[in-house]
């Protein structure tokens, strides 16, 4: 296996991060020692991905104790530079999470904040490990002890996570195991996240893959050529239904239709009770300039007005089971979370 | 209504085409008047779309005759360079049968062959205004006489035909009767048909769009925005299969899913009763560098292999009709063409 990629890890006292914005062309890693530098990257998305923010904004208050002894910081100060970190990113709820996993111990000094922040990055680590497991022998139980043909959609590797990932992290176990026969990554529009950070990761762990156009997915599906798509989630609602990103529901009609299975590959802690159906999910929308542009050049018309959602909900009805670090939710057996 | 788009037009002894690989971010006319400028205009595709092709096949024909008299061509001279246009794109169907239209009114004269180039021309916009009638009534007897919110993949309009369309050629009759509240144009990945000439058409006729993309439509389609969807066929066969641009299908599967109607449009010339199912059609895998570089900027790592094929195959079952300039098959009804 090829070295495991760090996207985000504390390292000389600084956080180091890998740069997302320059992949696939250059892989280049960041030292982050100061909160506006912390800031800077979380917003121009050299970090990026719900458990990475959730990770960077526990590491982040590290930072903050530091820099705030090198300048004699007031308490106040301290507080308010932490604060930025927490709303960085107003709409990424994991960052404040991060954040507020660490902050309680700020009275039993630095060493603490560390050592659960450092917590916090080994718990998302061990639940994306858990999962993988959990994922790739339901896969091989369900189709069979032989290498598979998997597709999947956007990026739910180690880029978006601290280290193995999700709906990736089971294709990355299957690959250790030996079981993977070729992945097929849907490049992901608008954002190409498929593209530019799925494929890189395939490519550095030496997994055989082929990219395809969103569009390409159900003929890839529906002739036979996929044994099973794996997605992640953004969030799980009570009736099972599952919010992902934009592309998701089509993959998942395409399996229902090729009768082959659809599995959700995503933590504990992204399954809200609180909200009954995926109807209630408010959904994020975006700018038209992601869709009507590209690499800055013009696609489509001036002023040309878009559909732009980042997510779309996938009923229950179109998911197999739901994969997380503690057990396989049958949806088909009816066992919804 | 605005002026007509003159995809493609015979004026002055010249060929006048409309340069799509402009578009949208440049309108120009380019008139051709010797065989190299009419191969070079179809070969760099500023002519596309297989009507169009043919028609421009067929004036291929006149202005080798022209050019022959001004450069006094010999008899052999004069049919190698109309075999050269013939084969000009070797897998365009279309161009070929477009000079064997014309080819043998040749020995009854230049005028003649003028002619019945300009017929050919005319017969297709008459099958699509016709095409468009039908399946304008088909929707509004469907779906209740009022403005409609209709769903299109790639571009069948204007720009492929010879000035109206076919599944856009719906979408504009239904704007001229005023009923059309908005249309939700795919931006077709990988060439991007719908986001460089779809939107471009919809913008020249003042027709309300957005763009999407191809991820989108799904969640577009099931969550209740779309009242139906519209595509065009590059080859329907004997059980009513289509095949068509990449990313047909799961347009299709959508519609199926949310209960709304799915139409194909096309010429009667476009059904191949001599090919039983959508599995025996032949479909054209392409080149990478369509997917992994966007507007000359990869997208994706070095060496990225891909899954590319230019159509998929749409089964009938996901079909509620096919329109031609003949009739509507209701396939749901067992009417197969």
């Amino acid at each position: 296996m090829a070295s495991a990629i760090k996207t985000i890890e504390w390292a000389d006292d600084r956080l180091v991060i890998l740069d997302q914005t320059l992949l696939p062309n250059s892989e280049e890693y960041v030292a982050l020692a100061t909160v506006d530098e912390v800031i800077a990257a979380i917003q121009r998305l050299a970090v990026r991905g719900a458990p990475a923010l959730g990770v960077a904004g526990a590491y982040g208050v590290v930072i903050a104790l530091d820099q705030g002894a090198r300048e004699n910081w007031s308490e106040t100060r301290l507080l308010d530079e932490i604060n930025r970190i927490r709303v960085a990113r107003p709409t990424a709820v994991n960052l404040a999470w991060g954040v507020g996993q660490v902050e309680g111990f700020m009275a039993q000094g630095r060493a603490e904040v560390l050592r659960a922040a450092q917590q916090l990055a080994q718990d998302d680590y061990l639940a994306n490990r858990e999962m993988a497991r959990l994922g790739a022998d339901w896969l091989l139980a369900k189709l069979g002890d032989r290498p598979l043909t998997l597709l999947t959609h956007c990026n739910t590797g180690s880029l978006a996570t601290t280290g193995w990932g999700t709906a990736l992290g089971v294709i990355r176990e299957l690959h250790e195991r030996g079981k993977i026969k070729e992945v097929f990554a849907d490049e992901t529009r608008p954002l190409l996240q498929g593209a530019r950070l799925t494929a890189w990761e395939l490519a550095h762990e030496g997994i055989p893959f082929r990219l395809l156009p969103d569009g390409a997915a159900a003929m890839a599906i529906t002739t036979g050529l996929i044994d099973a798509a794996l997605i992640g989630a953004d969030r799980v609602v009570a009736n099972g239904d599952a919010a992902n990103k934009i592309g998701s529901l089509g993959v998942a009609l395409a399996c229902t239709a090729a009768q082959i299975p659809f599995l959700v590959v995503a933590p504990e802690s992204t399954v809200d009770r609180s909200v009954a159906t995926g109807s209630d999910i408010h959904i994020e929308m975006r700018k038209d300039d992601e869709v009507t542009q590209m690499a800055g050049v013009p696609t489509a018309p001036v002023g040309t007005r878009t559909y732009n959602p980042a997510f779309d909900v996938t009923p229950h009805k179109y998911i197999s089971v739901l994969v997380t670090e503690k057990r396989v939710y049958d949806y088909q057996a009816g066992q919804l979370p």
